[in-house]
């Protein structure tokens, strides 16, 4: 891997105003500079949506995360709330303070742990993550696949979702709060090292989710949901062709109709019910970084 | 305890918009309204709040379930949106079906399992709910102490919440789901029981959890959140003077400063945020029904 010093990241919770463990991990990184400081590289924390923060919403318009589409970023007419603050955002960040890296701290209703998000192949992210994994043997690693980015974390040239959970919208857990701010604590350490050329012990091979679809919930004439997902299905375990899906309001069980094995995720996610996605599919891949 | 047959009740989902177990289980009934159906009593099945639950939100303008307050359902001056639908079901309701019994589902993200919520000591309503603790063990029984009350269920001569998680809001579990219909059916076969007088197996007594007060979050001079539930702290479980009860931000505990033991309940409860809960705390206390 070519070496380019890292100098300047923005870390940033809230993109989600509902999101409380990026929120209030924020706020006190904030309160206490010296956390986020290390000598080799600047960092800017942001909280990423105050008004949907201050309301307890997800958003107030749209969803911020969803507005950073190149295309939507120069077209005036996209007058949101959302669009309006990502076009501020991308500014700010980009233009103003050239962050080389965004790291986005959300969080999940799905049962997946902590899991980082991923968009493309870049070695320098993919050496974190592995890295990461390394460590923390439950952390998984999903890869979008992302023809399309809008979100806020794709504006800079490496960007890296931090997904934890399993935690309700509007609620802030300690251990998941304690678990969250190590692992930050960690990964602001490694661009350290990296910068200062100290890495050591990083793995050789990863296991990437590759997202390769989206599922929604079976739906009547209404557009109105008409089944549940089956209890039995677990984030990250292989699902069959003829396993069991979902299961509709009399109990009768829909299978999975696909032709290979996948692994889903975002299993339950409450703010996917309106995007139409019921879960992730994902296909799971050994690759060396 | 004198007899009066029932005669009509009404149950009730998404009284709170994303409350998604009680909102698909009355779309469930009113699609078979065999289900609901005993030969005895009349039952009327009712959305809550309609535009809330298109909303996927707890509440348009402030939450329904505090809006029936007698004092309120007579002022014409309060004009949100849900203190509006508060008054027309209160008409609908109790003056124009004059329903005996209303049964309100409700969700918590909090991991209290089945908890079934009254008001008062009404005999019909204890032997309800004895009996359903006998059924099902795991169920707990809390206790409002409710001397202004304001809660939709709270307008007819008896009142049950029926308060099933821990789930986040905006999602819907199919096994929370399949359990909160099978009581709600014993609850609809035990009143058509009590009605033809084939009632047996009452137990004599109940374990009732009563509600002694609420814990506020430990808060700052600008109103923030300082610290977190502490992590050990469960649902139902006894919490002595100096034990942990919040840690904050910087993993410093905050003990809980009570003279006697008390049992906490609805701890990390999403809605109860804005309201300054973090906790309602009750005692527990063996009752005779």
């Amino acid at each position: 891997m070519s070496y380019t010093r890292v100098k300047k990241v923005a870390l940033i919770g809230g993109t989600h105003g509902n999101e409380l463990i990026g929120v209030y991990l924020i706020k006190k990184f904030k309160n206490d500079l010296s956390l986020t400081q290390r000598d080799s590289f600047e960092t800017i924390t942001l909280l990423g949506n105050h008004k949907a923060i201050k309301a307890g919403k997800l958003y107030i318009d749209t969803d911020l995360n969803r507005c950073f589409k190149p295309k939507d970023l120069v077209n005036n007419e996209l007058t949101d709330y959302e669009q309006l603050l990502a076009k501020k955002q991308k500014k700010y960040l980009i233009e103003q303070e050239s962050v080389d890296m965004i790291f986005d701290i959300h969080t999940t209703t799905s049962d997946m742990g902590t899991t980082l998000i991923i968009h493309d192949n870049n070695p320098f992210l993919l050496q974190l993550v592995a890295y990461l994994c390394h460590l923390y043997p439950s952390i998984k690693v999903l890869q979008y696949n992302n023809s399309q980015p809008c979100q806020l974390r794709s504006i800079a040239k490496i960007g890296l979702a931090i997904e934890v959970g399993p935690i309700p919208q509007g609620v802030l857990k300690a251990d998941i709060f304690q678990k969250t701010e190590a692992l930050i604590m960690q990964i602001f350490d490694y661009i350290q090292n990296y910068n200062t050329q100290q890495l050591s012990n990083i793995p050789k091979s990863l296991t990437l989710y590759k997202q390769t679809g989206v599922i929604d919930y079976p739906r009547d004439e209404n557009n109105e949901i008409k089944a549940m997902i089956f209890p039995t299905l677990k984030d990250y375990e292989p699902l069959q062709p003829n396993d069991p899906i979902f299961i509709d309001f009399n109990g009768d069980i829909i299978k999975y109709q696909g032709n290979s094995t996948v692994w889903p995720v975002f299993i339950n996610e409450a703010a996917y019910v309106e995007k139409g996605i019921a879960m992730s599919l994902t296909k799971k891949e050994k690759v060396t970084v």
